[in-house]
């Protein structure tokens, strides 16, 4: 497996990505090395693109949705085989040892190896990871749409899973956008009553589409005063700030606001805006391994999948564009 | 049951308490009427004294933390009968048929009133309260030191119960005052491993006794660094600033960080130090009538209870001064 790996790499910060090879080493013992089919676009790779947290060494080969074929498994690879098609998010490797690995929370693993921080990731036609994190596809999953899945989907479906959302509850979803539209569908499914609070009315007939019950602009503070009280549950996707006052006020008692944006500036927050309803406010990256392979037969059960735009890979760099634009609708897959 | 009630009130913001005298009228229909015993002085008396919560109407008669036995009982009220050792803590009534009563969540119905809000509180000869929240106190808890439980107590024990602290945990208290030093007790018998992270060294012995296994001084950033990724749940229970950021970081993956003190100055928190290590922020008020039941129970089963100093009740004021002094050790109780 010498052979070198032809990929799209930012040699420095706000680079464009351009065609860049390099050399993997030897297959290592618990690693598969993937064929790449499709590798959907993150916000994520943005932000490591332009170094946004400190943690981007150059050249950088973005990608963390990927999908593709397993082409070659290392000996004390477990769980794939050759020739099956698996998923390849955020996570390329836990060190299986720790407590968080040996108690099925491997995404919390402080050891833990990420897809594209200090390692290559997607956008190439190989890609490299530990088994645990090489996850099978469901068949009636559509390999242009499962990208999108294992980094924006599983980031959105397990805080339902972790913070035991239940279908009795009402959950709002903020932000319709990569991880808020493939909330919708996870919630409705879910069986919850689901709300989508958008600062953009022109999503209002498409939240609807894809699974909320009601719509609400979120820029709106009369419009969410009027459902002061009302949610178990909501779920911040969006990595700006907003009146988090005024969302925690629409919280049922015990209720939870949870973020899985990555906002940069601090959440300001009155200890007794949570003291008196019981409340709380919490975040979660990605999820499992078993979480992600759970959500993927709960997706292939119930037809759930992103809405996606496909772009050649060639284009990678109009593509990025294009996302970073804030033109996506709602999530972009490079197809090789 | 015309009689007058002979209490203690501020007339005004900042004055002492005098003797005074009102007129509780007609006896309510699920009303009780309890002859006080004692009473215990918790830091919300202050607050309300001072009108800190602009809460406040005078003349206010303090005392939320009251023992005695029940002298009169309205027709329809239930659950207590006459003669019956009874303590009152910070609520005197809830509705009884909004969503939160009828889920045995009493503490969280917006109708609930308040025993010294807009109400006269147990700095008195009598006090009255709705029946439900009349809890009967087991024989093995003396009267002189039940107090502190009604309203201190099931501050710190409610969210041990209603935010799953399990016996394996790791659980750390901050500031072993009034709360803190129930807390220890309550977490000890519990089953968890106790921390006690005070800024006092003075009350490192203390702490020790009362159940804390290990004690960190809490404004020793060093000491605090060498806990990192150690706690489960993080209860505070102090009402002044700290460096929240770094109790984050003492959290293990998936904790608490749980606020029960009214720290007024809002909370400062990244959504990336709660995101990355799964984490949660909360705050609780003080618990349900049934949780305060079993609370007793547990506390007479293990021989829990707070260390007080008894005033009698007509120094209220030196007693309260001994409060705001911050000499209290731990709880103050009056005793008629």
């Amino acid at each position: 497996m010498g052979k070198r790996i032809r990929a799209y790499a930012a040699l420095e910060k706000g680079e464009p990505l351009r065609p860049y090879q390099y050399n993997p080493g030897e297959l290592g013992y618990e690693e598969v090395e993937i064929q790449v089919s499709h590798c959907g676009i993150c916000h994520s790779d943005l932000s490591m693109l332009e170094n946004e947290w400190h943690r981007t060494s150059y050249p950088l080969v973005p990608g963390h949705e990927v999908v593709g074929t397993i082409l070659a498994a290392g000996p004390h690879a477990k769980g794939v085989k050759v020739g099956q098609r698996v998923g390849l998010g955020w996570m390329a490797g836990s060190c299986m040892s720790c407590r968080q690995c040996l108690s099925g929370n491997h995404h919390l693993c402080e050891d833990g190896e990420e897809t594209i921080v200090g390692r290559h990731g997607g956008f190439a036609d190989r890609v490299r990871c530990r088994w645990e994190w090489a996850v099978p596809i469901p068949e009636a999953i559509d390999s242009r749409r499962a990208g999108p899945l294992f980094c924006g989907g599983l980031t959105v479906f397990s805080p339902i899973v972790e913070f035991g959302v239940k279908a009795l509850d009402r959950v709002a979803v903020v932000g319709i956008g990569g991880l808020g539209h493939l909330a919708l569908q996870f919630l409705n499914k879910w069986g919850c009553e689901v709300w989508a609070l958008t600062s953009s009315d022109a999503k209002r007939e498409e939240a609807l589409r894809l699974g909320a019950h009601h719509v609400v602009n979120s820029r709106d503070i009369d419009q969410l005063r009027k459902t002061a009280g009302t949610f178990d549950f909501i779920l911040v996707t969006v990595n700006v700030p907003l009146k988090w006052q005024a969302l925690l006020a629409c919280l049922n008692p015990k209720g939870r606001l949870h973020f899985v944006g990555a906002v940069l500036e601090p959440l300001t927050i009155p200890a007794l805006s949570l003291i008196g309803g019981q409340k709380s406010v919490s975040g979660s990256p990605i999820g499992s391994p078993v979480t992600l392979a759970r959500m993927l037969e709960f997706c292939a059960r119930h037809g759930i999948a992103p809405v996606v735009e496909v772009f050649p890979m060639e284009d990678v760099n109009q593509a990025i564009k294009h996302l970073a634009d804030g033109k996506a609708r709602y999530r972009v897959v490079l197809e090789r």
